[in-house]
């Protein structure tokens, strides 16, 4: 059995690692760590777990020893500790932000904070899944969750070279759970219910996680538009992505194209010529759902790319990078279907 | 025109005060009191309202000179405010609970703070609209919003001695907005969406507010039990009566002194036999609407009373109540029909 | 492998059959049966199953083997169909209510049908599973959602003789996907959302159902007040139970009795005194939670349960009596943890 | 007094003028016309106005006699009945499509009817309340709820000269009541609920109603890119719309410019920079919220609009309209606060 151990116990990403974890045949859960919680049982924070036993841990006060440790933290905090793990051979999986751009510039600018040293970042695989090729990784940046419904939904067209670079507009929505757990006036209940706005308009951190990214498939710099918008539900991300194609090209062509390109990968299901998926079709589960269409009037292509954003946005595809880095298959683990309605 | 003040003027009770009075011909509103924000724009804090130039002021820093006060604040503020108003023959309307317990030690343990010295208690007025003669009064003390839905529905039977008076259960269901402004794990949306719970049982502040004002109709005490409830909507109560019937009675009958009770109170529409009121159809408005059952084979009435917590039971009752201070029409400035859908 | 069939593939009983099975190590689906849908593949209903390639048979036209099948289906359907699989020594699973009233009257009463055959209806276990005994059943009787929910709280109290058999009041609330796929007024979206409201009252079929279960271990008529409300969320039911007890009972025994009741039972997890349930704590599971309260003042008992009423309340169950009549550990396939937030 | 009737009298268009004209002190409602209910209270089919005594008639069966009549019907109804009250000399607002697009041919391929005749739609006046002049009108085609968003945001940048046509791009998202009251399966609560999809992607009939307008200000054709998302409440509508600038421009003067623009006009409210509104700080009210930004670095410009659909995107205008039509004050019976929360 792998170990693990997963830090910042009392949030979301960790509580979906633990959900999810539960199908897994070969890993078993050794430690949750809570700082802020540290000696109290895991079902006082979740109470829907109380038939579980676990208690929380300070990292502090315990002699960690287990295969990999997933943060699921907010940024600045894997920085800090990873370093500690990836020393006694633990492998890491961060699902934070901290080791996600490669510029620390970059970080500094979006972040507000101190990035993590240039070594390190060297160091860091950022792994969407489906493209990553992650085997002898030691630390992997699991990627944001606005990022992975994006990503994959661009992935083949900048491979390709088929898009003016210039053009490409993200318009991407998100259910709340998005902005974690900690409390705030926007995501009270009574604020939030019946309300939908645009946020962090130009400014939000994964703008350059997607201009990295894509400026590494292109081979030269790209620049993206980038909207985020807050939705009244609680899980569920969907972009909508405006291109420019280079060149005159069928609905057909481009739908063949997804279909070959993600022909190995169980996880991204493309959608039929004329049908768009929702949020709900991949609810609780691990799937990135997509659905092409152009305008061949004006050689413009739009996607739209839906996933989970707690599972594919962040800890299913973590629990699938665990898979690829111990070679195991994709999916181990990962087979639930949407929780439908 | 009748110049008003209102105190915490950054919470929900504040903030329906201001919607409901643009539409009364009589108020105008001349101060919007607030501690913490003093000095703000209101439209900082509400950015639907950015077209009103109003500025919070602070209490201590204002010569008030107005004819009312509305105190829209948590408990354990008005008792120490409301006299220097009172003093200044400034007329006070509380929609916290300070004023409506009569018994200082039932306030002590309810509230878990010292009430209000008991000759102020003895002034107040606690006043739902409907029942009450103000006429004279300096002090109102606005009730509570699961009180106003309870008391309007068990008002006619308690009065005509037709149940049983320990045979009492509500079961009360209210929107998350009853639960104010206020930042609290349990109202983050993704932890209230798609939620529903039970809470404080036994131990919730109106329980005895109910209990005072039946005792006051019925000439002996009444003890009732009082189940809130929190329901994923921003607003709506909708109270479920269980009593136990004196004797056999049809349910033409029931209904019948409903309609009779409320004949002249255009808020309290009583709906017909077989129809019961859902918490949408007094949306936005100062209704409260009532639908009655009769279990013949057992002598049990059912009664479903709803409103609109933040209307009937908080800002708009209040407004009734200045009304009928000022010797105005009731409805005057409370016309607003349901908000639907 | 076991083989199962699903009669009624486009609703929303099976499809949560269907996410269910997906974990379930000893079943195999072999027929999901829809009469209007046939020979459609299941993806154009379920669009969020697109990977999968069942295809809707019709039970017409399909010669049937296989070891059980599920009826997923409204009233009126397997009274008609389950005897020619029971012929072929096919077991039956009824989601529907048509086997559970033993009484055919009150069948015609309540749910304006004729019942099925006598003899069928002797044949039939009803079975809430943690308290039925069904290893050489051939037909199950499902539970109702709201039966499951109350009656997994009531069982305990009624066995052991400790409350007043008249006093009971059973006021319950469930989401909207308790009503169904089909299309009505009252669920349309804009209707539902921010909405709340009793239905039913008096006249629902859930009520016979509790009276029945609970007449059976009383050794006597039971009567109950049950009061059903419709809120808008998709999943969950909570029930909140009034009854007076006959003698003195301290909150800590009446806890003691639910641990020791449920000791044995996986699904049922008794919750900390003062504690009392949330539906989304059970949320795509199959457990129910239950929190006990006691008014030591009156003898008044309250019992809140809360279950996912497609999971524990329909489908889970449904699986869990299964696992019963094959000898399979109860939790086979069914240890999904809750999906949370 | 101006008296009114309203056909389409049991949709939401409907009930929304009857709920704003009761603040409107120069309009009565004579007639509210249905013909599926003719002879109907109207609280049977809004138990929410179940104090109010109006009966539904049928248009065949009545000699109407008022001012003007409202059309809140879906497609393909005014076109056939706006020439009886025309000839009568009774003013027509119509709330559907039927009298938008001044080419036949494009109707007829994007609302799969024929249109209605060419001299009735050259007669109709397209009125944008803040941008058209209408005094003289007779028949007015009031806008639909996108392009209502939509317009308002682009109006000024397209006046000026200041954008490249070929760029623009509408990502436009709505509450589901926006589909109005109809029955149908992907708005069935449980299906929209938690759920978010785009639709209609290249094909929605508002979209030749946003090019019309725009080219009409253009001088030259302009087309545009218009995706509309469903998103799980029930009222708002916000359009966040991208387009290329034609030459260098800060923030600072694109807010001032609209400023400038929308300087008369009461019911626009440019937003602060930085400031971008949302949907529910316009709830239940006639207000457009508007923010915008510049991307400096590529001249790219976002314009944020929030309205809510069912006033200012559907009767609120109507009634501005109806309000510029009798030479009344834009505002008269439109004052109405957003309700909030």
């Amino acid at each position: 059995m792998i170990e693990v151990g997963i830090v910042g116990g009392s949030g979301y990403g960790a509580v979906e690692l633990i959900r999810l974890l539960q199908h897994h045949p070969e890993v078993t859960i050794k430690y949750i760590f809570s700082h802020s919680k540290a000696n109290e049982p895991l079902s006082h924070t979740f109470p829907h777990l109380n038939h579980l036993t676990y208690q929380f841990v300070s990292i502090e006060e315990t002699t960690v020893d287990c295969d990999v440790v997933f943060f699921a933290t907010p940024s600045n905090v894997s920085k800090h500790l990873a370093p500690r793990f990836l020393e006694q051979g633990i492998k890491v999986i961060d699902l934070s932000g901290d080791f996600r751009l490669k510029n620390r510039d970059l970080y500094q600018q979006f972040y507000g904070e101190e990035a993590a040293p240039q070594a390190l970042l060297d160091e860091a695989h950022y792994s969407i899944a489906e493209w990553s090729s992650i085997k002898e990784a030691n630390l992997i940046a699991n990627p944001g969750c606005f990022p992975t419904a994006t990503l994959l939904g661009l992935h083949p067209l900048v491979e390709e070279q088929l898009i003016d670079l210039k053009s490409i507009i993200v318009d991407a929505k998100t259910g709340v759970s998005g902005a974690g757990r900690s409390l705030a006036q926007h995501v009270h209940y009574a604020e939030m219910n019946e309300n939908l706005s645009a946020y962090a308009i130009g400014k939000h951190k994964h703008k350059p996680e997607i201009e990295q990214y894509l400026s590494g498939i292109a081979g030269q710099h790209v620049g993206v538009t980038f909207t985020p918008h807050l939705i009244p539900m609680t899980r569920g991300i969907l972009a909508t992505i405006y291109v420019n194609l280079n060149k005159k090209m069928t609905v057909e062509a481009l739908y063949n194209l997804y279909r070959d390109k993600y022909s190995n990968d169980n996880f991204v299901r493309i959608r039929d010529i004329g049908e768009f998926p929702k949020t709900k079709e991949v609810y609780g589960s691990n799937y990135c759902d997509i659905g092409v269409y152009v305008d061949e009037s004006n050689n413009q292509a739009i996607i739209v790319s839906v996933i989970d954003n707690l599972v594919k946005g962040a800890s299913g595809q973590a629990i699938q990078n665990l898979n690829k880095v111990f070679n195991l298959e994709q999916m181990t683990g990962l087979n639930q279907l949407p929780v439908y309605p």
